[in-house]
């Protein structure tokens, strides 16, 4: 046999980071490439108690089929909830269960754009996404980010000068992988800019409540009153991401579309994980574990921090983050970031060279991303030390 | 904001059995339009065990995220599994764990069909799938069936006629929606008709465990020795549907392509569930469960055909089923399908109108479907009589 793939195969490669991860499960890596939560965050506990009494006192309810759109009393109290914490949804929105947030920027890039069409989205940004839209050959146009949120006079221009825009993708917090949070000030020109363009705005917020230091600020889609925004969230960092249960928040018209689209995909997610994120959010102290989160995250990034005043500086810079899971460091000019990232690779220390988050992976980047979260404090001080080590060994 | 949608979603509808499921759940009515597993089907007691000592004993590996192939052991499993006891799957052969096995038709189409492409399939087919398809825009070309399968004339006609064939979808085991089996001459000249004109088969294997009466048949994955079968397989109706866990065998080179997909919709499917079903066919005894799934169904299906016996014969005839979760009935000439099918809702019996499993719902159709599986013994005698009363009063 012969085989003919598609076009929007031919062109896909496999995500940089899921290959790096395979291999950062080898006995001895240090990985600093993954995008794991820390062990300790899971609330495994409440999950075993739950489940064993949703097992036994329910299990058909827990193993049969269910609807395309979700557990009904999960999307009720997610509509509920985000609309009283965070001001998210109005009534002309429709909450849908994905399976994993990914599944949100999957179903709205299926129920939005075709082939060639262009998509809008933060240079550098979360490479699982960018592969997403390139699944369906969107053409991707990075806006460059400043320290404050992407630069909004490149928006501006991208807006008034590409064809057939379908949306806007943006991680406000603690962005992936450049920990950047976008100001308040920026949230609303991003609003109103893309509101005026007659452009959605995709707002990914997996880290959201991962914030350990500064005030939070309100997201995008608390803004919306006139269906600009498709909210994206998930269980993934604050409960457990092997679930595979993120949701959507957006407008009714285009969630319809998408739960058709869904149908297709999967007929609906995994119905023991959706109870499960219902009881939990419900019958246990959901805010004190979001704060006992924080602390963890909080004391992580604190190690990290240290260990890079230790071992990076000066040679090594690295961009503030108050929140997530992320650090993005920055090699001096003359240290070539690829054979750095190759040579600590070799010391068994895993990270993910800055190209791999580019809309055009062939750009000049002397950035690399560390995640914190992964490794136990002593890989991460190991790590660190090596990636230092490696960095002035090159620099001299 | 006014949304332009994708033109792949423009023309896609919601899935009639979606929507009737929806209906069927509300009290009182009869749900003979469903494909749920029994209630007594679900080794829920099994799974309650497995689950607790999982998330007792290994928490993370249950929560944590894992990789987009799947579960290694469950994929092992399989592989050996499937090989012994099916011969399915040769060393050129690769596993990969879905999102039930609707994932498997998704990625299969993802991965080969450029919108205009043609799909072959079996008419009547499965409207789940056939909505996949066109989620694709995928050209859709049914093959008219015969009692003993898919019309080998109509297949080589098809195979010699239409261009950018991707692939022929059939359900060889109790076809849904029509129950029918493909005889074994039939599968050995579809293997070879679509082996010579260099076409990929995607045969669904849903029910193959289901079969309550005369001699297993070898799949026809078990004749490729040169890559042209995708073979999909699923827990949906052995273990549990809510699950989504199903599975891919077929040649690497294509399941490699599939796995790129797979990464940008949902990253990987639930891990817990992989988990389970792993643990499930490795540590109970799995073919006794089978055993006794057959026996469920072999009891409902008897109350079945006693009921159509009594209410339908000789106004309504239906085709033999030798196992699966399904009966085609067909009304005779004069009595209005579509009309039927609405008064008997009206009296909250619900069916599935065979228009709904054609390429094309205009086409003319004197049949329904009956699942056997969801309504308990007393629904099911209740509904064939009220399917039969009302057939009388309308053909008076």
């Amino acid at each position: 046999m012969n085989y003919t793939f598609s076009h929007r195969v031919q062109s896909l490669k496999p995500s940089a980071i899921r290959e790096i991860l395979k291999n950062s499960s080898a006995p001895g890596v240090i990985p600093l490439s993954a995008g794991n939560p820390a062990p300790d965050a899971f609330p495994y506990e409440a999950i075993g108690v739950i489940s064993q009494r949703l097992l036994q006192d329910t299990p058909i309810a827990a193993l049969q089929y269910s609807v395309t759109e979700g557990y009904a009393p999960l999307r009720e109290h997610l509509r509920a909830y985000m609309a009283q914490k965070h001001q998210v949804g109005t009534e002309k929105d429709e909450v849908l269960i994905t399976s994993g947030a990914q599944q949100v920027m999957d179903l709205l890039t299926k129920t939005l754009l075709n082939e060639g069409d262009t998509v809008l989205c933060e240079a550098p940004s979360f490479i699982g996404s960018l592969n997403t839209f390139r699944s369906y050959r969107a053409k991707l146009r990075g806006i460059p980010m400043e320290p404050d949120g992407v630069s909004i006079a490149g928006l501006r221009e991208a807006l008034e000068t590409e064809k057939n825009i379908k949306y806007f993708y943006t991680i406000p917090n603690f962005q992936n992988p450049s920990g950047i949070t976008m100001s308040l000030e920026k949230r609303r020109q991003v609003y109103e800019l893309c509101r005026d363009h007659n452009v959605l705005i995709l707002e990914d917020n997996p880290y959201g409540d991962l914030r350990f230091a500064g005030e939070d600020l309100p997201s995008i889609k608390s803004f919306d009153q006139e269906g600009v925004v498709m909210y994206a969230g998930s269980f993934s960092k604050v409960v457990s991401p092997g679930m595979r249960v993120g949701y959507a928040i957006g407008p009714q018209e285009v969630v319809q579309k998408m739960v058709v689209c869904k149908q297709g995909e999967d007929v609906h997610s995994n119905i023991w994980a959706q109870i499960v994120c219902h009881r939990f959010m419900t019958e246990y102290d959901y805010e004190a574990h979001l704060e006992g989160l924080r602390s963890i995250y909080r004391r992580k990034a604190g190690v990290l921090v240290e260990a890079m005043r230790e071992h990076f500086q000066p040679l090594i810079s690295w961009s503030p983050f108050e929140g997530g899971l992320f650090a993005w460091c920055t090699l001096p000019e003359g240290v070539d970031m690829l054979d750095f990232v190759k040579r600590a690779a070799d010391r068994k220390t895993c990270v993910v060279p800055g190209t791999a988050f580019l809309t055009d992976e062939s750009e000049r980047c002397q950035s690399f991303r560390i995640n914190f979260s992964t490794p136990t404090d002593g890989q991460l001080r190991e790590g660190i030390r090596i990636l230092g080590e490696t960095a002035r060994e090159m620099a001299e």
